[in-house]
C-alpha cells in the first residue's frame, strides 16, 4: 500500500465513524520512550521514521508535525505523499492541539486511539476544545482497520531478575508500595509503566528496543496484586515464581475489566502522565482519583545497597571494556580502516564478551567532527565516515547488564587540536567538574544544580539545548525518573540513593561536538546546625581525554578533582588489566 | 477591654451568627505586606504584635498560630489571655486549615472576614473542607462589631508621582495594560494591589507603613478606567490631573458594585492571590475568569529608561549618606556613646537631609553581634545595646526617595575579628560576588541562579534559611514581584530591566550575623548562535568592609570583581564628597 492509498483508506474510515480529524501518534499503550514496530502507526501511515512526530489527517489535508531535528529528513520522506510538513518549534507554528482548536468548526469530532495517548494529554485536549464544543472519539483504532500486515505485538518471553542483583524480593517491594499507598489513603494502585512493573516484580523481557521490558499492566490493592501479561510471554520458571509469591496472573487485556470492577467506593492512585486515556477512563467514576507520580518511580530511584554493590562491579567491567576500546582505537587509527561504525562496533564487541551483558542501553552515538554536533546522531551505511587524525570523535554509548545499566560519553582528540577546539573541550570539562563537585542542601532540586554545569559555558555565550543529566535504571531504562538535572521546572529533590548523569556539551553545527558524561551517585556530605548536605560520587570509571585540556583555564580546585578522578579510575581498573593495558592506562591518567 | 473580655465578646457574636470557629488574621483588604493599625485585628484581639500570626477562636478554646521567629515573644504576650500558642513550623504541628479540617465536626461553620483574605486562600479552604461539608461564613467582620475604639482606616492624602521620575504617563501605562489585556482576551482587569495601582496611575500616599501607597481599587475595561478611593484622600491637584486624563473617580467601597455590574458575558482578569475573596466573589458567575499574576506587576518590574536614570542618581546620593555614616561610626566608636539605635538613627538623619527623601523603605535592622543573627531584628529600648569594638555590626536599611527605593546591607567589623568570623564573612562575600558575576541565558529563573550565591556556603555545610534576593520597587515597596532569587518554585524569568537584591548571609544563633546586600540591575551581556545572555550590574554604591576578608579564599576572578566594584564606588561617589570624606573613601576602597 502506498502512503497516498493509506491516507485515502483512513479518510474512508474517518467518514464512516463521523470523524473530522484523526491524530496518529507513534506511541504504545504504556507511554514507553521507545516504540516497538507494532505500535509505529505514524511511521506506517506516513513513511516518516524519525523518533518524534505525529500525523494529523483531515478530510482534505494531512500533516506531519515534527521538530527541528527532523525537518530535512521529514521533507525528504514525505515527498509525494500529500502529507504536508509542519515545522514544530519554529516561531508562530502552532501545536497540533492549538491548530485544531483554532481551525476546526464548532462541534467537530476529533478521533484517535485513546489507548496510546496519556490521560493527562486528553484532559488537556478537552480543556482546549471546550469553547468550541469539539468532541473526542477515542475508542477506535482506525489505523488498525487498514493496516493489513501490521507486525504482531512484541512476543518476548519474560525472565526473572535474580534477587542477588535486585537486592529486594518482589514481596518486599510490594510491601513498600503498600506502605506508601497507606500514607496517601490509596486503596488501589494502577500501574502501567513497563519499567516500574519490571522493577516491582523483578522481571525483565525484550519487548521494547534497548529496554529490558515486558508488555504488562498491574493493579495492586491492599491484599491483591494482579499482573496482566499474555500467558505465552511468561517463562515457566518465572510463572511458577510469581504464583509462589501469590501474584495473581491475568491476560494482558484483562486490565480493562479489572479496572472497571474496582470497588466504586474506594480510591485509586495512578499517574495521569503515564496511564493511557482509555484505561484511566475505565476507573469507576465514583472512585476517588489520586493523581501522582507512580509510587514505584520514587522507590525505584533509590538504589538499594545490593544494587549499588552490583552496580560498582558493573562500572569496573564497563570501564575495562572502554579502556580496551580506547587503546585499540589509538593503536590503530591511521593504520587500519576505521569508521564511526567500525569503532562503535568494536566497543560493542568488547562489551559482548561480558558474561552479564544483555544488549546496548541505547543505539550508540559515534560522531566524528560535524556528526558530533548532532546530539542524537545515528550512524547508518550512508552517514558513516572514516575517522581521520584530526578534530574530535564523540562516542556516547551504554550497556545493559544484569548488574546495571551504563551510559557514558567521552570525546577523543584524534589529532592535533586547534585552540578553539581546546577551548570548547575545556569549557565542557569545567562544567562537568563543577557539577561533580556540587555540595547541596537537602531539598535541592535538579533545576537548581543545572547552572553549575552550564555556567562556565554561559560565561562564554555558549549553551547546550538539552538537560544536563537524567536518572538511570538498574538493568532497566537508561532514562529513568522521577528526577533529572535540567532547567525544566520539576519539583523533584536530588537525594542520596539516586543516580544521575552529568553530561554538559558544546554542539557547533557543521563543525564539532564535545560532550563528557559520567554517571554519579548521590551520597551524604555532612550534617550541621544548618541541615543535611549531599554530594556526588562519580560511578563511571573511564579516563577523560587530556589532549583537549587548556590546563590554565581550570581552577586549582577543578584540577584537583580531575587528578583525583583519574587516580581513582586507575586504581580501580588497573588490577584487572594486563601489563600493556596497565601501562597505557597509567599514561593517559597521569596528573595534569 | 482585656484580651479575655474580647474573646468572650467575640464568642457571643459567633454564637449569634451561628459560627463554630472564627479566624482572625492581621491583613488588610489588599493583601498588603505591612498592615495599617485599622486592620491589625489579630493584634487587637490577642495582644500579640509580631509580624506574622493568626488567631483561631472556638467555642471553648482559642489559639494563636505563629512561626519560630515569634515563639518566645508570643508565649510572653499571650500569658493570661486564655489564648494558647501553636508553634507553627515545628514537626507534626498542623496548619490552621488542616487543624480545622481534622477537628471540626461535619457541617460546622467557619467564619472570617472574607474581605481580608485572598480568593486563592478561600478556594483552598473550600477544597480542604469539602469532605466534611464544613461551611464558610465570610460576610461578617465580627471583630469590628466588638472593637469600639478601632483606629480609623488610613487617611493619607494621595499625591502625584511626577512623570519626570516615573518616565511614563498614566495614559501610556493604561495603553500598555490594555495591550496586554487584548493579548489574553480580557475585557476587564480588576486590580487591588496598592503598589500596582500606585504605579499605574503615578500616584502615591502614606497609608501603609514603609510603603508610599494609597488605599484604592481600580477596574479597567477597554474604554474605561475607574479609580475607587475615598474622596477626601485625593489632593486637589491629583484629582484634577486624574480627571483631565479621563480617569473615572468613584468611592472606595464602590468597587463592589462596579464589580457586580461587570457585563456577565465578558471576561475578567485578576490575581486570585491578591484580590480579596469577597470582591472576587462579586464578579458575576457567568464572567470568564482569567486568573493570572497582575499585568501591571510584570510591566512595573521592567524599569523604564527614565526610572533608571533617576534611580542611578538616587543610588549615588544613598551611597553618599552611607559613606558619611560609616566615617562617623568609625571616627566615633569607642569615643562617644553609640548603640544600635543611635547608629541607625544617625544614618536615617543623613538620609533625611536628602531633598528627595520620603521615609525609610522598611524598619532598619541594626544588629550588633548576636542580634545580627536575627534576620528581622528590630531595635527597641529594651533590646538596644551599645556597640563595642569587637565582632560584627550588621546594618540593613533603605530609603524611599522620589527617584527610587533603596535597600542595602553592610556588615562592619567593629574590632579585631577571629579567624572563624573572617571565614564566615569571606564565604558570604564569595556568595555575593559569585551571583554578581552571573551570566545567564534568556529564560533563566531566579531559582536557577540562587545556588551561585549559596554554593560557597554549602561547601562548608552552611545555609541561610531565606531567599537570596527580591525585586525592588521604584519609589514603591522594597519587596516587589513577580520575580525573586530563591530556591522556592517560581516560574518567573529574570530579564533585562528588572532590579533584584543579592543578599546571602550567615546567621549563627546567639553569636553573630553576616549579610552583604546590593541591588542589581539586569542587563544584556551578549548574543550568540546559542541565544541571548544577560548579566547583573551593581546599582548600590557603597564600600564593602575589607577587614573581614581572607583574601586567599577568593579566586582571582572574585578578587578582580571586588576591586572593580570598589573602584566604581569611589569613582562615582568621590566627586560629591569633601576632601576628608574622599580620603576616607579612597582608603576603604583601596584594592585588596
Amino acid at each position: 500500500m502506498k502512503i497516498v492509498e493509506k491516507i485515502v483508506a483512513l479518510r474512508k474510515e474517518m467518514k464512516e465513524h463521523g470523524i473530522d480529524a484523526y491524530i496518529v501518534p507513534n506511541s504504545d499503550t504504556h507511554n514507553s520512550e521507545y516504540t516497538a514496530a507494532h505500535w509505529a502507526a505514524r511511521e506506517w501511515i506516513s513513511g516518516f521514521d524519525g523518533s518524534a512526530g505525529t500525523v494529523l489527517v483531515l478530510a482534505n489535508q494531512a500533516f506531519l508535525w515534527t521538530d527541528g531535528r527532523y525537518h530535512i529528513q521529514a521533507a525528504h520522506q514525505l515527498a509525494g505523499t500529500t502529507i504536508e510538513l509542519v515545522k514544530a518549534g519554529l516561531p508562530d507554528v502552532p501545536t497540533i492541539e492549538a491548530y485544531l482548536a483554532d481551525n476546526l468548526p464548532a462541534n467537530a469530532v476529533v478521533g484517535f486511539n485513546g489507548s496510546v495517548v496519556t490521560s493527562a494529554y486528553v484532559d488537556d485536549l478537552k480543556t482546549k476544545f471546550e469553547v468550541k464544543n469539539i468532541k473526542l472519539k477515542t475508542d477506535v483504532d482506525l489505523v488498525d482497520k487498514i493496516w493489513k500486515d501490521r507486525p504482531a505485538s512484541p512476543t518476548s518471553v519474560g525472565f526473572e531478575h535474580d534477587v542477588k542483583f535486585a537486592g529486594k524480593s518482589r514481596l518486599q517491594k510490594l510491601q513498600e508500595v503498600r506502605q506508601e499507598m497507606a500514607k496517601v489513603q490509596a486503596d488501589n494502585f494502577l500501574l502501567t509503566s513497563l519499567d516500574d512493573i519490571a522493577w516491582l516484580y523483578n522481571l525483565r523481557g525484550t519487548d521494547v528496543p534497548s529496554c529490558p521490558l515486558l508488555f504488562s499492566y498491574t493493579l495492586i490493592s491492599k491484599d491483591k496484586a494482579t499482573l496482566c501479561v499474555k500467558e505465552n510471554k511468561l517463562g515457566k520458571e518465572l510463572k511458577k515464581s510469581l504464583l509462589d509469591d501469590g501474584i495473581i496472573l491475568a491476560d494482558y487485556e484483562d486490565i480493562y475489566s479489572l479496572t472497571k470492577n474496582i470497588n466504586p467506593a474506594t480510591s485509586v492512585i495512578y499517574s495521569p502522565t503515564m496511564v493511557n486515556y482509555n484505561l484511566a477512563n475505565s476507573i469507576p467514576a465514583t472512585c476517588r482519583r489520586i493523581k501522582a507520580t507512580n509510587i514505584t518511580t520514587h522507590l525505584k530511584a533509590l538504589k538499594n545497597p545490593t544494587e549499588m554493590a552490583n552496580y560498582r562491579n558493573c562500572f569496573v567491567r564497563d570501564g575495562l571494556h572502554r579502556v580496551k576500546f580506547i587503546k585499540w582505537m589509538y593503536d590503530n587509527i591511521g593504520k587500519v580502516k576505521m569508521t564511526e561504525k567500525t569503532a562503535s562496533d568494536y566497543l560493542t564487541k568488547c562489551r559482548e564478551s561480558d558474561p552479564h551483558f544483555q544488549g546496548l542501553s541505547f543505539t550508540s552515538i559515534p560522531g566524528f567532527k560535524a556528526h558530533g554536533a548532532m546530539m542524537h546522531y545515528r550512524v547508518t551505511p550512508e552517514s558513516d565516515v572514516p575517522l581521520e587524525q584530526e578534530s574530535f570523535f564523540l562516542l556516547d554509548s551504554g550497556g545493559l547488564y544484569s548488574d546495571g545499566t551504563t551510559d557514558i560519553t567521552r570525546t577523543f582528540a584524534l589529532g592535533k587540536l586547534t585552540e578553539a577546539e581546546k577551548k570548547d573541550y575545556t569549557l565542557v570539562l569545567k562544567g562537568h567538574i563543577d557539577l561533580s563537585m556540587a555540595v547541596f542542601l537537602h531539598g535541592t532540586r535538579g533545576m537548581q544544580l543545572d547552572i553549575l554545569a552550564r555556567h562556565p559555558l554561559w560565561k562564554e555565550s555558549i549553551n547546550y539545548n538539552c538537560g544536563t543529566g537524567h536518572g538511570v535504571g538498574f538493568f532497566l531504562n537508561v532514562h529513568e525518573g522521577p528526577h533529572n538535572i535540567s532547567p525544566r521546572l520539576l519539583d523533584e529533590k536530588i537525594i542520596p540513593g539516586m543516580v544521575v548523569t552529568n553530561e554538559p556539551g558544546i554542539y557547533r553545527e557543521g563543525v564539532h561536538g564535545v560532550r563528557i558524561e559520567n554517571i554519579m551517585f548521590v551520597v551524604d556530605a555532612a550534617q550541621s546546625e544548618f541541615g543535611k548536605f549531599y554530594k556526588f560520587e562519580a560511578l563511571t570509571l573511564c579516563p577523560i581525554d587530556t589532549k583537549g585540556i587548556i590546563v590554565e583555564m581550570l581552577t586549582a580546585e577543578e584540577k584537583q578533582w580531575f587528578n583525583d578522578y583519574h587516580k581513582m579510575v586507575y586504581d580501580k581498573l588497573a588490577p584487572h588489566l594486563d601489563s600493556a593495558h596497565q601501562a597505557f592506562l597509567k599514561e593517559i591518567t597521569k596528573p595534569i
